[in-house]
């Protein structure tokens, strides 16, 4: 591309080391900002490095915060008996949005990965052994994907808790509600079939 | 989206305000500057506001410019006679990476749209009408798409050119070189028959 300004160039080079944006929409992207007020820009510019500067991780569960405990640790509604074991910020996410959960979570950043270098000592898993210590927690539920890693990770983190007395569940696999039993993949209606379930009236 | 963190929640607001980004995009963005060093947050941040506070309008083509005068515009080596007419400045990048052209350009920043207010008092047309008068320029090339609003606005500019003793003329148009006549529209063929050219053998 040839920019016939630097000041262009320079916010297209820097939007597009964003992942997912090419030069051509970091291109659409710097012009929208011109065809638009200068607040805007300087408001997009400030949320962003707000976020940046002030974001921390929550102390006791490592979720992304505002303040040193966030929002879901201080709720004194929540049950504090159970605790969500996810990969990261955008787990908690989908499952706060379904409300059907009222305990804690505890965010490991992510998964067992030795092709990437990543062993457990890079996730958040001493501090889940030393919050089990603290005797509060009587239930863990491991809502990670069935992945290589994320089995990997389920078995790594059950086994270090296996003496502790505490509960590990798992989040329910299945056919999805709604979905056609035809368009199922066979592990999942395999499984499905195996991990059956008795049927009453009332369940939900 | 049930954010945990207000300030996560307020730079993906701000990045759903850019055009082709929806919300799950903008997390995505929100978190991958989370796990990137905050440098690189400043960084981005400093290039779009250094951008948008400093970039201007080249007071003789409007292109968009870092000085009051364009580099296209302000380079001697180019040829004065010669005044390119294009809607923004991703065309003149466009035709600057063909390489092929060595005149000058006259950005219109947009086409006369009466469905959308845009009328020709809106464009830069009469600063146009201002350069062709001083005397320097010989021949003006409309390099403008053959929409509705692109046709108003060349029938628009030939007029108010006419009685100058400028040459006008436009881009070729025609079926494009490599491109199969199987997959070439109708129009675009039927018109490069019409409008057909004496054929040599050192065309180029």
């Amino acid at each position: 591309m040839n920019f016939s300004s630097k000041l262009i160039e320079q916010a297209v080079e820097a939007f597009a080391t964003l992942p997912g944006i090419g030069r051509k929409t970091a291109l659409r992207l710097t012009l929208h900002l011109v065809s638009r007020q200068a607040e805007d820009t300087e408001q997009l510019a400030q949320a962003v490095l707000n976020m940046r500067r002030n974001i921390r991780h929550c102390s006791i569960c490592h979720n992304l915060s505002d303040e040193p405990i966030c929002s879901i640790c201080a709720d004194k509604r929540r049950d504090r008996s159970l605790v969500c074991i996810v990969e990261g910020i955008r787990d908690v996410m989908a499952i706060e949005d379904t409300e059907q959960y009222r305990g804690l979570y505890h965010v490991l950043g992510g998964l067992i990965n030795p092709l990437e270098g990543v062993g457990p000592g890079d996730l958040a898993i001493d501090s889940l052994l030393h919050r089990v210590a603290a005797g509060e927690i009587k239930e863990i539920i491991l809502a990670i994907s069935p992945t290589i890693e994320g089995d990997t990770t389920m078995f790594y983190i059950t086994k270090k808790l296996k003496d502790t007395g505490v509960k590990v569940s798992s989040i329910a696999r299945g056919v999805s509600f709604g979905g056609e039993l035809e368009y199922a993949d066979e592990l999942t209606l395999g499984r499905s079939i195996v991990a059956r379930l008795p049927y009453t009236l009332n369940s939900e």
